[in-house]
Order: structure tokens, then C-alpha cells, then sequence
């Protein structure tokens, strides 16, 4: 059975593992309110289940904890931003405030990111526009797991797409989504449950469709959003080729299938065309189009006609995009994180490791 | 058996019929290249088939034949376009232009437009960039004929998004793709052929799984990209939905269940949130990111990449995006346009009903 956690007490203790790597108080401020913020809105993959691969990256010296991260070129709209090898938890909210400064002044805002690594849930930082009454665009590439229609070959990342646009008196709409038909984290549910996958999910290192969860660890792929041919995987195979171009190539960060992976244990690609991996994040203006409050008037209508759509049978309820997590998080803001025995074991061994202390915050809160 | 028509044929009967619904010499043109720039590219259901749709609009007083488009609203790097109810084909290639001149001195520029009409095939309008050294995107929404996951309501068109990116060496990238499981014209094949589509294309009005091609006549619905629940569908819902809201939100424009249909015999929505569909365009300059010359070379290296992966048995070849339109249309350009016998006898209709020739250029072209 899986432990509570409150949010506060993971990210101090997030936080100061980020600080016993070095970064400044500042940035594991943030780097822990980055990774948190994947397990408040049920993302359990993306947060603290990953914390001690970043602190395994920082151990092989691919995460530099007191980067300069900085622009390095730029125009009135546009810009790209050096991470200096930086945790892309904290490289991505940079760079997406200079898109939303950009955005302030001109209207919008897009910024390239290299030299950067995993920045935890994409969706997070897209929505750091909507304080600004902003639309906020974020991607990412990522290592290849995903085989493009027709490839027996991994090229492709996961790729994620995040979008959110502020509403008026509904909540904001929030696309947050991976470039395949399935994430990585529900083949390991799957796994754990020694249980077959739908169809369309996977195929095994020959190229052919398979149900087994386990085929990424034999060489097999992941197959983009579409699943096969018939069903349109050239679409999603396309869209995170468009992550993978705006991401990897506009910045000079690794690209296709060169993008360096996150486990520290494995090797590091033979060729590297860039540096470390990149993002791509964009702000705009709502203003800039036309006046806040009627364009949010308008969303909150479009909000509402989409949850009013009647449900097929055996559904509740048509969902808008970002439902589902925000439910998530105000439920475990109020009950706490749940975490898997594996995750607090693998937290209580971080603890013992870096000598932080983690064990008294498990007492008393077994559910 | 189809007859072939050569592209500059068809080029200049349709031009004439633009002409003779009342369009400028430069807008007929216009109309007419976007329109055949569909046929050219193998997208057969958006080219001249569709031709006398969009005079049957302008009988209906739908299509304004002499608009007086014009940016309504401004700042550096975005605009709102009115397209005065011209025809969208019209309509793209001037916002598309004002995106482009924005990004040429901004770095990037973004347009949304309102009070358009449909504008053909997305791709063509996102390529206008590639000439300038930049990446062109281009989106529409369209009237509802996709239903969301879990809803039995059609709430979304079939909302194209359309990415083009220069290369060196090699051809352009250039993803255009509906945001669906399949277009509609595959279902019109279908239903010539009396033959079934694949699960995951449609629903019947009742929100239950169909094979059936004909649904959509009887009040069934395209499913989004994914097909179902588990297979992502609820991806291709957010992708739709992010189409429409920065197409028919962020100009004014009609959105969700309410943007009028295409034809013209179908009535009006009940209710018009704006004005017209919407579309959304941006450019953006590689060269407001990085030298150009770098990053065509890396996207010479990701295409060749891509098309050395190793193919699954069966298939030929790993494709890039845009491949098989441009192999089309280097074919069609040679060979001609190959019409079904319904689309020829549309356009002799049409011929006759406006006095303009059309006979003799069937004559002598038959395959």
C-alpha cells in the first residue's frame, strides 16, 4: 500500500537534497517546486520517483548544480537560452520567463533552450502564463523510446506537448500530453501488474506490434500517438518530430536519436550533433490579440458547452484538458502524496546517502 | 476510371470561375492556386472537388467574392486579421503574409483571423515561410463533425495543424495532418468501396464503436486522434481543442459547436458566438534563433536520420512529413491531375451553369 506524504514535507525535503548537491537556495527552490508539482497533479513518474536519477546525473557530472544559465542570442520576439548543463528543473522556468517577458513587450515570445536536461512535467511550466492572463507553450525532446510509422529503430523522445490558456470563472484549460499513443509510466503500472497492453502501445525490437509491457527493456519502442498506419501514427509521429525540430535543432541541443538519456547508467549516445537536450517554450499575449476579459468570457463558454457535451454510456462526464490533474492536486494537497513502498525506500536510501533526514516524515502517516 | 487534367488547365478554369463569381484578377488567382495546390499534393477532397462548394457559398451569400481584409488589431509580433467573409483561400495567403513580414522584422509573427472561410489544404499555407528561411504553421477550425472522448456530441471540426521547416540539401519538412483519427475523405473512399473502416474512425450517434463509413450522415461522429480513451484519443481531443481555441477564441471568430458548415445546403448554427471560422498562422525566422545555414545542415542530417532508420517488414522505407505530397506532386505536375468521374461532371456543371469552358479539357486526356 502506498505511504502519504504532505506536499510540504517533500519539497523540504526535496529541496534540501538539491541543495546537498550544490545548487544555491534560490534555484532548489525551484527545482523542487518543479519536480513536486508532477506529483500534486498525478504525474507519479515525472516527481519524486525521479529524484535520485537527478541526483545520480549530478554524481556522473552531467548535471552542473550552479549553472550560469543565460541568452545567448536574441531578437524582440525570440531568444535562445544556454542551460550550461543546468537541471531543467530549474533552466525551464527561466527561459519561460524571458518568453513571457517577451511576450510583456512584443507581444509574444519564444524560447529555444540547449545544454539543458529533464524538466520534469512539461505542463507546469506552460502554465507559469497564465498569472500574466498569457497562453504558455511548452515542449520538450527526451531520449529515443519512440519508433517512428514504418521504423524498427527508436528516433524519437516522448516528446511532450503542453498548452494552457487562461480562462475567466472556469478554471484554466491545460493540455499536457506525450507525443505517443501511451506514457512510459503506465507500461510500468502495467508491468507491476504483470499485465498485457492494449494494442498500439508498443512494438518488440523487430518491429512487431506487441502486447508485452516489458519490450523497452528488450529493444522494442514505443509507438507514437496514432499507434499504427491505419490509425494515424504518421500524426503523432509528425507532431513529435515538431517537438524534436523546435526543441533540439532551433536551440543547437541534441536531436533525434542522439539525445543524451536520463538514467545515468546508460551510455551516452556515440555522436552527439548538440548540447545536452532541449525545450522550447512560448508565451502570448492575450491582449495582443484582443481584450482579456472577452477572450475569457469566451473560454469560460467554451469550457462549459464541452463539459455540458452528453457523455457516451458508461462515461460520467466530458472532461476538458487539465481536469483530471487539477482534481489530482486539490486532492492531495488536502490528503497528501501517496508514494509507492519502492519510492519511499528508494527516498530513504537518498536520505541515508547524501545525509538528509527523510525516515520521521513516513511515521504516522500510513494509510 | 479517372481522367487526367493537366494542372495548368485547371488552374485557369478555376481561376475563371473566381473571376466570374466577382473576384479580382489577383484574388482569382490566388483562389485558384490554393485551391489546386491541394489536387497537386494528393489531397483529392480539399482541391477542385471542392470547387463548386465554395460557389455554392457565394450564392448563399455566404462568401464575400470582393472582401476588404484587413488587420484589425496589432502589435509587434501578432495581428488579427478580418477576413471580411472572403473566401479562405484568399483569406491564409494575406494573414500568412503579415505573419511573415512580422517575423521578418520581430522574429516571429502570429496571426489570428476571424470572419474567413475554409482555406483549403493547411500545408500550403504554413510552406509561404519555408521561401523566407522561416518555419510556417498554420491552423483552421471547421465546423463540428468530431466528438471529444467520452462525448456523444460532435463538438470540433476536423481542426488541421499544419508545421513546414526549411532544410539545406534536402526537402522541406511539412506535417500537415488533421487532428483526427482519418480525414473524411478516407470515408468517402470508403463508402464508394462499400467496404469498412477500421475501429477507432468513428462513432455511430449513439457514442458506440462503428465500422460503418456512413455514421456521419446518419449523426455519428470522427473520433480525434487515438481512436479511444486508451489509445490517446483524448490527446487528439486537447490537439483539436487547442486549434480551435487560438483559431476561433483568439480572434473572435466562431468556435466549438457553432462554426458554420461548409456547405452550403446544410443550415446555420443556432447560435454564433463570433464571426465566420477562424484560423491561426505564425512564421517564425530560423535566424532569430540560430544561423540559418547551421540549422538547415542539422535538419539535412535529422531528415537523413529519419530516412535511414531501418523499416519494419513490410514497408519500403521510413517516410520524413511531407514525403508523399511531394512525390505526388512532382508526379501530378508531369502526369496531370487525375479526376474521378463525379468531380468532372461537378465542374461541367458548374461550366455550363456559369459560362465558362470547360468540355474540351477533358477531351484527348483520358488514362
Amino acid at each position: 500500500m502506498p505511504k502519504n506524504f504532505s506536499y510540504e514535507e517533500l519539497m523540504t525535503f526535496s529541496k534540501k537534497i538539491f541543495l546537498k548537491i550544490g545548487c544555491s537556495e534560490s534555484d532548489a527552490s525551484i527545482a523542487a517546486r518543479s519536480l513536486l508539482s508532477a506529483d500534486l497533479r498525478g504525474v507519479d513518474s515525472h516527481g519524486v520517483a525521479r529524484l535520485s536519477g537527478y541526483v545520480h546525473l549530478w554524481e556522473v557530472k552531467r548535471v552542473n548544480p550552479v549553472p550560469d544559465i543565460k541568452v545567448i542570442y536574441e531578437t524582440v520576439s525570440t531568444a535562445v537560452v544556454d542551460g550550461d548543463a543546468g537541471l531543467g528543473l530549474v533552466v525551464a522556468p527561466f527561459a519561460m520567463q524571458i518568453a513571457i517577458k517577451k511576450a510583456t513587450h512584443a507581444g509574444s515570445g519564444w524560447v529555444s533552450v540547449k545544454n539543458s536536461n529533464h524538466f520534469g512535467i512539461a505542463g507546469i511550466h506552460a502554465m507559469m502564463a497564465l498569472e500574466h492572463d498569457m497562453i504558455g507553450i511548452a515542449f520538450t525532446n527526451g531520449s529515443p523510446l519512440v519508433a517512428p510509422t514504418f521504423s524498427v529503430d527508436r528516433m524519437l523522445g516522448t516528446n511532450p506537448i503542453a498548452v494552457a490558456v487562461p480562462a475567466g470563472k472556469e478554471p484554466a484549460f491545460v493540455a499536457d500530453m506525450a507525443t505517443t499513443t501511451a506514457a512510459n509510466g503506465k507500461l510500468e503500472i502495467l508491468q507491476r501488474q504483470k499485465a498485457a497492453a492494449p494494442l498500439g502501445w508498443i512494438q518488440d525490437k523487430n518491429g512487431e506490434a506487441s502486447c508485452d509491457p516489458n519490450e523497452l527493456k528488450l529493444g522494442g519502442a514505443l509507438l507514437p500517438l496514432g499507434g499504427d498506419r491505419e490509425h494515424g501514427s504518421h500524426k503523432g509521429y509528425a507532431l513529435g518530430s515538431i517537438v524534436d525540430i523546435f526543441s533540439g535543432i532551433l536551440s543547437g541541443a541534441n536531436f533525434g536519436p542522439w539525445v543524451p538519456p536520463f538514467p545515468a547508467y546508460l551510455p551516452m549516445p556515440d555522436y552527439m550533433p548538440g548540447k545536452g537536450i532541449g525545450h522550447f517554450f512560448g508565451a502570448m499575449r492575450i491582449d495582443a490579440f484582443r481584450p482579456a476579459e472577452e477572450f475569457k468570457k469566451d473560454m469560460d463558454t467554451w469550457i462549459r458547452v464541452f463539459h455540458n457535451a452528453k457523455p457516451i454510456k458508461g462515461a460520467e462526464r466530458v472532461l476538458v484538458p487539465g481536469d483530471v490533474e487539477r482534481e489530482i492536486e486539490e486532492e492531495r494537497m488536502r490528503k497528501g502524496i501517496p508514494l509507492m513502498g519502492s519510492v519511499v525506500e528508494d527516498l530513504e536510501k537518498l536520505a541515508v546517502r547524501l545525509g538528509v533526514e527523510f525516515k520521521k516524515l513516513a511515521i504516522g502517516r500510513r494509510q
